[in-house]
């Protein structure tokens, strides 16, 4: 992050020898830039001129006609702000020759009211962020000048707007005045004048809203409003300077791991209108779709209107090509001009113009924001045009637009019919876990529940929700809370279950006990109870009132998509696994691309309804004889489950875990048991008859058998307890029944013809006895079911890495074990001695918040401690078993940044949910661009 | 463990070319065998010869008149195991050829009935074991030669007992018959004459029972008893190789980690008599005394007897200082050889002497065994006398041998006071956890807790302990087993809780229904019921009838201890600290020799009675402001602790952990609260009048008050939950509280002239930032407080590492701490993935005991995972910050071998519990001597 730019002007020498340092370049000095910034590259020259500035000196040497005007440089604001808010020597004096140069450019005078020069004046950092300076425009207005227009255009309502605005925007900006008094005013006189909208007011008016807005600036600010326009462009640049230590700005650097020392320029630009008259007019314009990607110009403009008017929506603004008929010539330049930015920018631009009387000013050019799809078109197409390498097309899609696709979506036409109808609840939430969900509001866990079950699709709104609530989670096609971020509970279990999610809509004031949330809108107050439908949309944080129609993705008719993922196949060098534990997810894993099961999880198919029963009479056999009775119940089941999945993944490797959670977490809850018994004993009081009472004492008798069971399972810290490979050692019969599950399988599905190839993997080891003890048990039954059958399939044995012994003692597990899958889960909550279910409801998310924790590390891997731990693991494993194959299998296997330290670390593959294994592909391969030089490691 | 002997005889060239190979020494060639042995040590001598041989041939060439033989060596016997249990081409001439050479030097005749040789056969490995083979005397009778026999000594009494003993063992021990039987048959004999002791039966009644026997052999061993002198020599070398492969030696080689390719040697030796009249006898004796380590010649003879009836105590034997009037030749012969045994073996020896017709024969010499106190006594003043250095006297003592004089204990007196009144019940079962205890017997762990709270002292009794029992383990005096060993359930949990425990007695045969035991001592059967007194000590295994005194332990009193911790203070590198959370275990920890507090936890001062409500209230409090309230009735009596602590250690460091378990600790458990509002609402229908109702209305809302935060404190894994310096980063108050105590307490102390050096520690860090943010807490509080106070004192800030990623980021850590101190509980919690409270009970134990772990790693510090990780975090953060103070706190701490692991690794201190300070000045000298070459690491 640290440029030669930020070093060269960090030190005390800046203030002190820099004298003869430039500190300020017009548009037009790009090669001057350029020459002090030797080695320069355009990441240094957007460090040194911001982001928007270098834009504007690249289109000045293309010869685009911009507005001129010039840039202080972000050492300029670094000397300053290091320095007690001083100038740095020379600054002010470039400043105003600057201002000079602009004067002959222009051929006007800043401040003469015979012919005025007015500029606007803009921070601009190397990346765009939120809580900088905003834009002031019109600085050199004064009581003078403004007359001084009125002469030239006639129109003293368009001046003194202007004006008004100066003092305003001067007001709020740069003396700190607060912004509800303005307004307050505006309201005041259009209530006197009995008129609703702006437009509707006279240059009168306007004068006298001015003057008014001259008396707040006294009363909040202390001081008159300037006339001075040099003392105007001076605060104003000031004001620029100190807004790089906002409140909001530091926040968002700090968030977003921006370095503070970057600094800011600013830029002062001559202001054109484009509201002087039938051949002026203003618009904005994106080279292509931003919606759909498609190659067309796609935009708008109106006629003699100013920049804001077009997005204001006061009047209805034409498309783009309308302007063809309008201005055929001005049209044809604009075409070449957006063509050439597009060529040279290597990107699709989002452009602003002005015409000032016939004449076309861009004023704006930058890489336009799109939707998932458009991006991903986008790239494909450049690719395909030649304008960019496949590489930098797989890196212009980020992962998580790839997760967008694949969720059910409402189309952009949808969503603006939607908006334009006054549905749009919530514009921007928190976007928790994508995809749409439509479903009837409900406010407790319980309806849903119920609701759920009577197959109602339901939203869930809560203002946060709990561990109790899950089950009512489970049941609702989409989640909505009124508070709580990325990390809150509600939204990681959200993504947990791949449920939509919108959180920390703070707009919507929640009623639980009324059952209903009332949310201003833009246009009115709206309020939502129990059973009205709404449709969210966890994608973007939109909330909609009504049933939207939902998009099913459909993986294999996104062309651009496959194309681009096909390239990214090519490059990457990790493989992409999935988690699946049935025959169709693995089947869904196979057609987004998967090349392995890297895990299934064998409890999943305990918890099946049919088979609880089963797996608890298993738990609560009294002796071995009876546990084998029910394992024997449990084992054509679990062999028939295996055979979906072998025959699904035919010609790939599928890793199948041995049964892992606590037993506990078959049998009802401790609580529950409790709770039941007190209840059936407070029963009992009021029953009479003798086969009353005889029934309800059986019961209790059946209870408090399973209540003792419980209690003897019970664990202080279930996740660090008997479970994983220590059932297996303890009650060795459930690993056999396993092992020959997956082996009869195996045997059945290669007599049909299918290439199997089971690998079985011990959770949980921590010790290499523990899995000589395992690979002692498969052997033998493997021997036993070859023998049986006649018949014999080749298996891998392998270990998760879970807990951080095995990491430690990696060379010890790899002299038993084929293979190692990192449970980063596990391994993350042993490493840091964290409880992922305790922790994230009482102190992560305050951890995160708070910058305790750079994020969350059960969503991004934590590289510094886990992820050192892996790499130790990996190295030593090797070195014991050069060809041991390694991968992940924790939820971070879908996670980009996650899969980049995965590639950085040279493991052989990373598996995740089936949804994300698109994801992975494109991360993979994004991780093999940016890293092609340092594959050894960071 | 791998000699230079072990290594030359494996290999498979062994039995093929090593035709010409010496594999029996007579006891005169021991420069032969060092010889053979280039370059020799003692160990290597012992490990081809075996312990007992090489002792025997170290006699022979000290000029000691030992009964001549020869060893066959381990050398042999693992040729013979590797080769399909068949002799090494060559062995069996060469042993024939010693016999030979025996009757050379004794001028008799292997099996010549005119002038016999009798010999007798014994193994004799490196390390003396359990399960190897008996001794074989009388080798070389049958009936042939007890003819002659006879003729000679005119004793056919004499003559027929011998025989029958021989094929008694020959029979057992060579040829696997039964005991029993042989038994029975003298039984039988017995009760047709009438009579109850051997000695009354007549020589012709042996004669038949020696008939018998042989009977017995043909019937259970399928063959006749060899007349054969060589056959009988033949057979019972092959048994001796044999037995190294028996159950029993390999389990107590697995358990002590003995390697099984050491074998074990055969010594044959002549059989003296010291049963041939008034000029013959037979003794042993310690070189010193065995108990109180005096320096005093101390053991019995018998005149006309052998060697078992010394110890068989049919005849009282004298003391061996009555020989001086009996024969003062022998006495004076002897005298000077078990001076001259002790001087050449630098150690106290235990030596077995016969005298036959007026000539002193010695059969054997050992290191003898000896107790706690004698061991400490004995060491100290041989480096005294300058027999042995310093150095080896510290080696001389068990770190666990400290440990028993610091507990309450029986006196020698008192114990061999009860023996000989017969009340010693078990002499030797597992000591399983120091100390001594008395009280009654109990047999259920509910009686035991009935009967400790109502003030009783008892021992319980049990086949085995269950988790279900720990609460009657908690309220006894002491437990004892009938099975398990030193890694049961019972043993486990009495060392936890420091309840002195004897452990697999398996002479006792306890019945639980009928409360009561039986046991089969020397000379009766005892039953011991319910409610009689009872004494064990759990340091030596023994088991008194009745209620032996105990002694308090007086460390200062034990001056032979202090003399030698001195000598250890004196050698060793590492700093014993102590964990200390009341003054009055600070006192007892520097009486002990502590050098500062490692770890004052200061969660036990807030479960103290009159402050539980006020941190109840602290909990409980619904806002900051009144939590903070609470918290400030808190602070007054924290500092009053700290006062206390900082005046006991007045120039030392002591080291404060601020509050660490999950809030909940504190409050009821939530299955209490369930149950009673359970209750409590079944009452209520039972209430009729108004008051009586609205009472217990309201004590049902408190209770479900503080059930309501009690779920909200509730976690599925409390250890890992919101705990440590997490409860610092959600209320910073309590950190506040805590840290003001500890400076306010360090100013006033200060003023009173204490020399005061606290040191801050923070709980569970995982992150560097926890640190900072911690760090940022201490120093704004101590600015307050030395503001307000007027003073200040200079104080340390470090941390816990109980986390991995802290040990993995130790770099950073120790960017912001100036100590670590190493928790080592939780980090080999967190490291296994194992919580300790459900693991001990439910497969930990089971773990040990297949050898699954090598160890508790709980109890050992496991050097190859937890102790790879410490290493790694030491290193790390030395190199961040070469001054960085490092020790361990955890309950290793006070364990040699762990304590052994922190020399290697170069920690700066231990800390451990006031009593285990004596034990670990002595483990840490031990390891500094022990590793004076490689304290770099291993």
């Amino acid at each position: 992050m640290a440029t030669a730019v930020a070093e060269r002007q960090t030190g005390a020498e800046a203030a002190g020898t820099q004298a003869g340092k430039k500190w300020v370049y017009m548009f037009s000095e790009l090669d001057e830039v350029e020459a002090y910034l030797q080695p320069k590259s355009w990441d240094d020259v957007k460090a040194l001129l911001g982001g928007k500035g270098a834009n504007l000196f690249e289109m000045t040497r293309l010869g685009i006609p911009v507005p001129p005007g010039f840039t202080v440089t972000t050492e300029a604001c670094n000397a300053y702000l290091a320095h007690d808010h001083k100038f740095p020597p020379g600054m002010w004096e470039q400043e105003v020759e600057a201002m000079h140069r602009l004067e002959e450019v222009t051929g006007k005078r800043f401040g003469d009211p015979s012919n005025p020069l007015f500029v606007s004046c803009r921070s601009g950092a190397k990346f765009s962020m939120p809580g900088m300076m905003d834009t002031v425009l019109n600085i050199g207005l004064n009581d003078e000048t403004a007359q001084g227009m009125i002469e030239l255009t006639q129109d003293p309502r368009f001046v003194y707007d202007s004006y008004r605005r100066l003092v305003q925007m001067f007001g709020a900006v740069v003396l700190g005045v607060p912004d509800e008094p303005f307004e307050e005013v505006i309201a005041e006189v259009k209530k006197e004048r009995g008129v609703r909208l702006d437009i509707e007011l006279t240059a009168e008016e306007w004068q006298r809203i001015t003057e008014r807005f001259k008396g707040l600036v006294v009363a909040f600010a202390g001081r008159e409003f300037p006339q001075d326009p040099y003392e105007q462009l001076e605060l104003a640049t000031r004001a620029v300077f100190n807004s790089w230590f906002g409140k909001r700005a530091v926040d968002y650097r700090n968030a977003t791991g921006i370095s503070h020392d970057l600094g800011t320029a600013v830029n002062i630009q001559m202001v054109v209108f484009g509201n002087m008259g039938e051949n002026s007019g203003t618009g904005v314009a994106f080279t292509r779709n931003p919606i759909t990607g498609a190659k067309e110009l796609y935009g708008d403009y109106l006629i003699n209107a100013q920049g804001e008017d077009v997005v204001a929506g006061i009047r209805t603004p034409q498309p783009i090509s309308q302007l063809q008929q309008e201005m055929p010539e001005v049209y044809q330049q604009f075409l070449e001009i957006v063509e050439k930015l597009e060529r040279h920018f290597r990107d699709m631009q989002d452009v602003e113009f002005t015409i000032e009387r016939g004449k076309l000013w861009m004023l704006q050019t930058r890489d336009g924001k799109r939707t998932a799809r458009a991006a991903i078109k986008i790239a494909v197409d450049m690719a395909n045009e030649g304008l960019i390498t496949r590489e930098e097309a797989l890196l212009r899609v980020q992962p998580n637009q790839v997760d967008m696709l694949l969720h059910p979506q409402f189309s952009a036409e949808v969503k603006q019919q939607a908006a334009a109808e006054g549905r749009l609840l919530v514009e921007k939430a928190v976007n928790a876990s994508p995809g749409a969900a439509v479903g009837l509001a409900v406010f407790d866990a319980d309806t849903a529940e119920k609701w759920g079950r009577e197959g109602k699709p339901v939203i869930m709104i809560r203002p946060e929700t709990k561990p109790d609530d899950v089950h009512g989670m489970i049941a609702a096609q989409g989640i909505l809370t009124s508070r709580g971020g990325a990390t809150s509970h509600a939204a990681v279990v959200a993504r947990q279950f791949g449920k939509p999610a919108v959180c920390g809509a703070e707009s919507l004031q929640i009623n639980v006990e009324q059952r209903l949330f009332v949310v201003q809108t833009e246009t009115a107050t709206v309020e939502v109870r129990e059973g009205d439908w709404l449709s969210i949309d966890g994608g973007t944080g939109e909330v909609f009132l009504g049933k939207l129609e939902t998009q099913e993705p459909d993986f294999e008719r996104e062309v651009e998509l496959n194309t681009l993922l096909g390239w990214a196949d090519e490059i990457r060098k990790l493989g992409v696994w999935a988690n699946a534990d049935y025959p169709k997810d693995a089947e869904r894993a196979r057609r987004y691309g998967a090349e392995g099961i890297g895990l299934c999880r064998t409890e999943h198919m305990f918890f099946e309804e049919e088979r609880l029963p089963i797996v608890q009479e298993m738990i609560m056999a009294r002796s071995k004889a009876r546990r084998i009775a029910a394992l024997e119940k449990l084992l054509p089941m679990q062999r028939a489950d295996f055979e979906g999945i072998f025959r699904a993944m035919d010609g790939q490797p599928v890793i199948i875990r041995l049964l892992d959670p606590p037993l506990h977490e078959f049998l009802p809850s401790y609580d529950q048991l409790v709770q039941d018994l007190a209840d059936l004993k407070v029963r009992l009081q009021h029953y009479h008859t003798l086969s009353e009472i005889d029934q309800a004492l059986a019961e209790v008798r059946q209870k408090e058998d399973i209540l003792s069971r419980v209690e003897a399972l019970r664990e202080a810290n279930p996740m660090l307890g008997l479970r994983g490979d220590r059932l297996g050692v303890v009650m060795p019969e459930i690993t056999e029944m396993q092992v020959r599950a997956i082996l009869e399988a195996a045997v059945r599905v290669k007599r049909e013809g299918v290439d199997v190839h089971p690998e079985i993997m011990i959770p949980l080891a921590g010790h290499v006895n523990e899995l000589k003890r395992m690979r002692e048990i498969v052997e033998s039954v493997a021997k036993e079911v070859f023998g049986e059958m006649g018949n014999s399939v080749s298996y891998k044995f392998g270990t998760m890495i879970e807990v951080p012994r095995a990491a430690l003692t990696a060379d010890e597990m790899a002299s038993e074990a084929e293979f190692f899958s990192f449970g980063t889960n596990d391994l993350t909550q042993t490493t840091f001695g964290i409880s992922r279910d305790d922790a994230e409801a009482k102190f992560l998310i305050q951890y995160v918040e708070e910058g305790i924790l750079p994020h969350n590390p059960f969503q991004q891997l934590d590289r510094s401690g886990v992820g050192k731990l892996i790499q130790m693991a990996v190295n030593m494993g090797r070195q014991a078993r050069p060809d041991l194959h390694v991968g992940i299998c924790g939820e971070h296997g879908g996670d980009p940044d996650s899969i980049e330290f995965c590639h950085l670390i040279g493991l052989d593959y990373v598996s995740c949910s089936p949804f994300r294994v698109p994801i992975a592909r494109l991360a993979a391969a994004q991780a093999a661009i940016k890293n092609g030089q340092s594959q050894a490691g960071e």
